[in-house]
């Protein structure tokens, strides 16, 4: 069996002992003589599943009473809907702050539902960056405010994030689970599951229980927080597979040590890259040093043409995926929870040698 | 490795070969070193995947130049709000037929969009059964028909598709694929994946080309069909996995001599269990005769407590999945495609057998 270092930035490389369990369990699930994803969800085996991997993102994000956490479908795109139609109630303004092209998508879909306030708008920016607090134009009595915690393709990542009186929304696709939260201070908190979670197909939620109980009424039952809520995500046939996957890997995360032992990891992993970027004038950083983003490290070579010959020559050594989003270019190593601290050294020592070779 | 006969009505059981494939490949896809999984759904082989499942539902259905195919997310249930948002425009009027628990739920949806006209109302008749042609109340100039193929719960499937001048909308989540169809009639077919295609966590969606084109505007873009059309359901992140399980059972599919061929066993399968059913009064059809689903073999036994026997002892034979619907109880068969024919006829001896001993 081949292994290679995947860079992708979703979807991602998954930890490989969840994969060898889910392979060797796939045809028939624990004598079963069904494959998981063949199963009713109304089933035991299926519903063990289910509440375990709930069971775990609560223990492992230590979420309190206060909050639900759900399972949906449509990806953090579909968020970008489904929180102005719950939360956006007639007559009021949502606050987004537009920290890039996640947050740029997540402004325009809010807009089709009511009125939106930008509280700071630095989304083109280079340097890349995230918000000073200081800067933030907030609208008294606000819905909510929104914004992304991790820019997947800027590399810039909010490090405290802002002290609100609304509630505070944030898409964190790229970095759940990848630090500690206190998620007491969100009102909703909402992640694809194709970066730093599972297979695509599952979007993780957690949400204040009051803000779901007091969303807007006439919606679609299939689009009401509260519907999933209320049905612990059984409302409809939930992606049964990928959930599966969720437990696996929230599993595997428990036994790594949890969410502090992440970070941990995930300080040493980027800080290898970042020092190395540091200590040359060969590789600049993207993001504001401050804002350097644990989750996509992004990085630019002196030209374009060298930039090229990196993720050639990387490919060639089994290190997949460097290419930056198509629509900014240059290098991004995208190194998850489950990314290996060995490819991120091997990543190192193959930059040293690149630069060595053309710098 | 132990497999049983798995009568679940969704999710269902899938082509043995498809599943011993996937496994095979799934922590190292074709050599590359990841799991289709980890992939990006930008890269060469996920890309080949995608596009390959594209092409088998557009050979096995015919699928003519005016109509497009998609993949989403959300299931059927999320169709029920896609399909008014899209094509229910201001001012007009949607047809829709009460069938039953599906209708029901997409009538539910419809209204918190528009103007709804149920043209039919018989989803609580039993023997349940689907519309004749002369009963439909249709609205002149109605945006649309919308129509159950198959009432997956009752058991009710629709022999001939009601033929309007309004765009003719069916959700086929129970019988796609199960059956040869003249898809030009059609101007939106949807089906939930998790029955008679793959895994739960996508969507079918077929769509005549200039329906989505004109459809309502001013919705979010990850809910209108053009989008999905537009970027080849690339807009944002698929269910990859998901999408790769539907390119196996397509293949599988194919090689079994496509849709004609599953016609015919549907057929032969069905009529195995009907036909026991009709030789004896121990037990009762719940659908009317002309309209029994080839998909879904509902029927009663003469009480209750003989039904909990049933289900009892046939799960005690390896054969699983047989309790109808919590909301309506009896006895459910569900014989999608990917069931094999020895399971029908092991249900039927073993039908025999139970009468010989309770009846």
């Amino acid at each position: 069996m081949k292994r290679i270092y995947n860079f992708s930035a979703g979807p991602a490389t998954l930890p490989l002992e969840t994969l060898q369990q889910a392979q060797a369990d796939f045809v028939d699930y624990q004598g079963s003589g069904m494959s998981i994803m063949e199963m009713s969800h109304r089933g035991k085996h299926y519903d063990a599943v289910h509440q375990e991997a709930l069971a775990n993102f609560r223990e492992l994000l230590s979420v309190p009473d206060t909050h639900e956490i759900v399972f949906m479908q449509g990806g953090a795109t579909s968020q970008f809907s489904f929180v102005p139609m719950n939360l956006l109630h007639p007559g009021q303004t949502a606050d987004y702050i537009n920290s890039g092209a996640w947050a740029k998508k997540a402004i325009a879909e809010a807009k089709v539902f009511g009125s939106v306030n930008v509280a700071a708008d630095f989304g083109k920016e280079i340097p890349t960056r995230q918000a000073y607090a200081d800067e933030l134009k907030l609208t008294p009595g606000a819905a909510y405010l929104h914004c992304t915690s991790n820019e997947t393709i800027s590399g810039a990542q909010i490090k405290a994030f802002p002290e609100t009186e609304a509630p505070l929304v944030s898409d964190m696709s790229s970095d759940i689970l990848s630090r500690a939260l206190d998620i007491s201070k969100f009102g909703l908190i909402y992640a694809g599951a194709q970066k730093n979670l599972g297979p695509s197909g599952v979007t993780l939620v957690i949400i204040r229980k009051d803000l779901a109980e007091q969303a807007n009424a006439n919606i679609p039952e299939m689009f009401k927080y509260q519907t999933h809520v209320a049905n612990q995500s059984l409302y409809n046939t939930p992606p049964t597979f990928a959930v599966y996957m969720l437990c696996l890997v929230t599993r595997w995360l428990k036994a790594q040590g949890g969410v502090a032992a992440m970070e941990a990891l995930n300080n040493r992993k980027s800080a290898t890259l970042y020092d190395l970027i540091d200590s040359t004038d060969f590789y600049r950083g993207t993001a504001l040093p401050e804002f350097r983003s644990t989750m996509n490290v992004t990085f630019r070579l002196p030209t374009e043409e060298l930039e090229a010959a990196f993720i050639k020559e990387a490919k060639a050594m089994d290190m997949d995926g460097l290419k930056g989003h198509r629509s900014v270019g240059g290098i991004r190593a995208s190194i998850y929870n489950a990314f290996p601290e060995e490819g991120v050294d091997a990543l190192a020592a193959f930059m040293k040698d690149f630069e060595a070779k053309h710098g």
